[in-house]
């Protein structure tokens, strides 16, 4: 079986002027970077009633693999193929664990995005100027401090860290400036990687170039000696940092396998931030097409919850219809199964995983949709394992269809782009979040935590509660929350798979996003800065003697 | 008078494919960034013989301006003028400091490279990429110490530091990584910014993709415990690091206000760098017109120096004729003046800073060219001031030439442009660098010291000429050496103007660069990480109403 580089490489790409004509983008606004990039300049494109949303989600991920982003893909093609004018949206991958572990690349076998090289590395320099503007905010409030910290910023209370977009442990927690006058008073600070910064979940929540300046100038990166907050806009960083991303905010446009157009923006990540990519690119994306494909990280206790909560409420979308994707082997192993085992046919296990699967599905029924089953096809999976995933979709009154869009490309998943085009059509009416906005932000916490993880309790300590009580006090009470967990359980214990029950929920941390727009529980340890394993996968990427790229993929 | 945002606004730039036509740059060479940037995949280029190498060099720098840059541009537009098939070569400006000083920009009046915000702003990423490199390299060596440390670098020894393109001052000297085992050890460590990083240098030296690849390799990132060098290549990153580099390696085209072609690529620190744009942008301009006009930083004493006896060593380059640009402004305040009184009229003053100019054009006959001097003609200086000038140069046989491209663009530089191009027809066949490789790297830094600088004595302390001695032992006896010290003096003491005597020369420290392949000789206090000023430039930078950059430049 070929390996997805070498269906990449022997694919044939259209120039990004043919992708853009297709789709309806007039020439002035098409901004192009290199031959089969682009980005969209999004205030000539012309007006036109918005399409109809499809969002694609999971089971919880597991090592077998669920196929998300490849289902997605393969999905927009066949909506293509069948006659209908579909845009594709997916989140920009971040370079830095490119280096760590083999991976990147944007979906696999027959559904990919392309130049997958290019998207992988420095793409259009989105998270460049992401990472310019949030170092220059912290330059600019170390300089300040230095300069006769007019806003009194107590340099204990900094919470505005630094970031880079590599994996690199050894920079998570370090003190500095040393030196001496010269170089400022010394703190403690740190670096996360770039796709946790504050300012990816902005630029991928905001409506326009104004309301990113506004949600820049709203970001809190410290407190003063009487613990008032200091904003972004005390520094007068927001206008510079604006400059910096003017270019950032615009949609990028590239292709999949087949010669459709595909959006790529923004990639906020899924535990501390909302993991959806921007508002900007779906928005443009519905103006431009019937039928927009998008995607939330993770599972669909995580990734969806937060797209309806957070991306939607924040925007004022709703999706038309929901797929959720999952696998025979990946079902087997939240039925228990080993890794190895994977290639034995095993019914029972597959029913005994499903629990899995249901219970999203019924997660999702809460919030008004009732998602579309995508079987995303295995060679080895046999029609006994299929037909119990089946049964159980009957049960729900929803369809569970095999799609070999891995292996046959657009007319793999044509039977799926069928049912779901039909259901986007009749609509979600019932369409609504889980919470009311006005309800206070610990209960907010308390309902995902019910409702979505089937916690028999949700552990806030009384100081958290009374941090947040203080924030409803300073205007932030209506704010969604934004839930870091583990993506692999719906429990807070990665090693617990399937549907849990009897489980309890524990807040560790709150924190605040005053820029972005929501309030993030932790629930367990989340890492914001990854590090490199002991043989990174840089070790073995190179450019081979026709300047292509091994070893990235 | 109109500013130089004003008349860049007013100008109208052609796209960039076709500047690239007019440039006889093949379509398939072209890589298109945005509509008015492209960077050109130079194995693309027809082979053709070199044509002619024009060097731009300058008095010392003074805060009345010499206009070094902006003669560059009026002499390429003015090449052009008379017919001549011409290439404009010049470094790309760093995005750091731009939100320090007010400043930016390429160029001024009529003779600027265009577009100006966005080559100031992110450009085609090239610094970016170097950052990326540079910082994957870093996170890989603490990642080996984490992981057994196999090369058993002494950690007090890491001589890698970190990069951003930024200024932050809090960032020189850290410590890191803390917060225990998971974090890794903690050891002394900075960032510098990126301009300064020895990447960068590389960048500019290497001759293609293999090239950059070996002389990554060569990086020394600190030593063992047995005191022997650790390369870049044990830790194994010099691949990926060339993956991050393919396109920042390309050369990046753009357009004069004349709409003539230029290249902006690289921008090495002339400090402890050599300050010139890269070799594969000169080479490749020199492949594609009859005359490349290119330029060093800083005054001749530094920059020039380093051209001839780093680059052009290095590339086996030469240039063939030589313009040192001078101001009248900028030689009164050779001659005393103070800036407040530089609108006075005074021939006397000018003769006595003239001595400036003097010593940079017999410095520059060593080498075997003898330079024609373009005076930047601003609306006040009179006839005598300039008369001074002009008996000087006569002096030397050579042309003092009145050049008002500032206010008129090419038609300004025409006689210029006529004079230097039948020089460097001619040729300067008496080219030489100033030492020979085989000469020891102490006595080499002594020969920039007294020939160039006029020092008396050369002082490089015993511990010094040891470590000098040790390098030569291990093979880089060969380097030429980089000289680090103020441009604002031919002595280490940035407040002597004019033609100093009677001086000494102090080596504070030396450093060698062995993947840019020179060894640095730091003559004073060199800052490679500058802060920002108490109202830092990106205070007022702003988008305005209609989408322009405002506070910019």
């Amino acid at each position: 079986m070929p390996t997805d580089i070498e269906i990449a490489r022997q694919a044939t790409l259209i120039p990004i002027t043919d992708v853009a004509k297709n789709a309806g983008v007039p020439d002035e606004a098409l901004i192009p970077y290199g031959k089969y990039k682009a980005k969209v300049d999004t205030s000539h494109l012309p007006d036109r009633p918005a399409g109809k949303l499809i969002l694609v989600t999971a089971i919880n991920p597991t090592p077998a693999g669920e196929g998300k982003t490849t289902t997605s893909v393969g999905l927009s093609d066949a909506l293509h193929r069948i006659g209908k004018k579909t845009m594709l949206c997916l989140r920009e991958p971040s370079l830095g664990p490119c280096f760590g572990m083999k991976g990147g690349g944007a979906g696999g076998g027959k559904s990919q995005v392309m130049p997958m090289d290019e998207i992988n590395l420095h793409f259009t320099g989105d998270f460049h100027a992401i990472t310019s503007a949030h170092n220059l905010l912290a330059a600019m409030i170390d300089n300040q401090i230095y300069w006769g910290n007019p806003n009194d910023i107590d340099i204990r209370r900094v919470v505005w860290k630094r970031v880079l977009d590599m994996n690199d442990r050894a920079l998570r927690q370090i003190v500095g400036p040393l030196g001496g006058v010269a170089n400022g008073f010394p703190r403690e600070s740190g670096f996360d990687i770039t796709v946790a910064s504050e300012i990816m979940a902005i630029l991928c929540l905001a409506s326009d170039l104004a309301d990113l300046q506004k949600r820049l100038g709203d970001i809190i990166i410290g407190y003063n000696r009487k613990r008032e907050p200091v904003y972004c806009r005390d520094i007068k960083a927001d206008s510079a940092m604006t400059v910096l991303l003017k270019d950032a905010i615009l949609p990028n446009l590239v292709q999949t396998l087949e010669n459709n157009p595909a959006f790529l923006h923004g990639g906020p990540f899924a535990n501390i931030a909302h993991g959806c990519n921007s508002v900007i690119a779906t928005n443009t994306a519905m103006k431009m097409a019937d039928y927009t494909v998008t995607e939330a990280g993770f599972g669909a206790d995580l990734g969806a919850e937060k797209f309806m909560d957070i991306k939607c409420r924040l925007a004022g979308l709703k999706p038309d219809a929901i797929v959720i994707v999952a696998t025979v082997r990946a079902l087997k192993m939240n039925g228990g199964v080993a890794k190895n085992d994977l290639g034995t046919p095993n019914a029972d296990a597959v029913r005994a995983g499903a629990v899995n699967l249901k219970r999203h599905i019924e997660n999702l029924k809460k919030f008004g949709v009732t998602p579309t089953v995508a079987i995303n096809h295995f060679h080895l999976d046999t029609d006994e394992e299929i037909a119990v995933i089946q049964e159980m979709a009957a049960e729900f009154g929803t369809d569970a269809v095999i799609c070999k869009h891995w292996a046959d490309g657009s007319a793999g998943a044509e039977e799926l782009a069928r049912i779901v085009a039909a259901k986007a059509d009749a609509g979600a009416p019932e369409f609504n979040q889980l919470y009311p906005d006005d309800m206070s932000l610990a209960d907010k916490i308390r309902t995902v935590g019910r409702e979505i993880y089937r916690a028999d309790e949700v552990h806030i300590a009384a100081p958290l509660v009374k941090q947040l009580e203080q924030w409803e006090q300073m205007g932030y009470g209506k704010f969604p929350v934004c839930m870091a967990k583990t993506q692999y359980s719906f429990t807070t214990d990665p090693g617990r798979l399937g549907a849990p029950t009897g489980h309890e929920v524990e807040v560790n941390e709150v924190r605040l996003s005053a820029g972005a727009g929501f309030v993030v529980a932790v629930c367990g340890g989340i890492m914001t800065m990854p590090g490199l394993p002991k043989v990174p996968s840089a070790e073995n990427i190179y450019l081979d003697e026709n300047g292509q790229i091994e070893g990235l993929f």
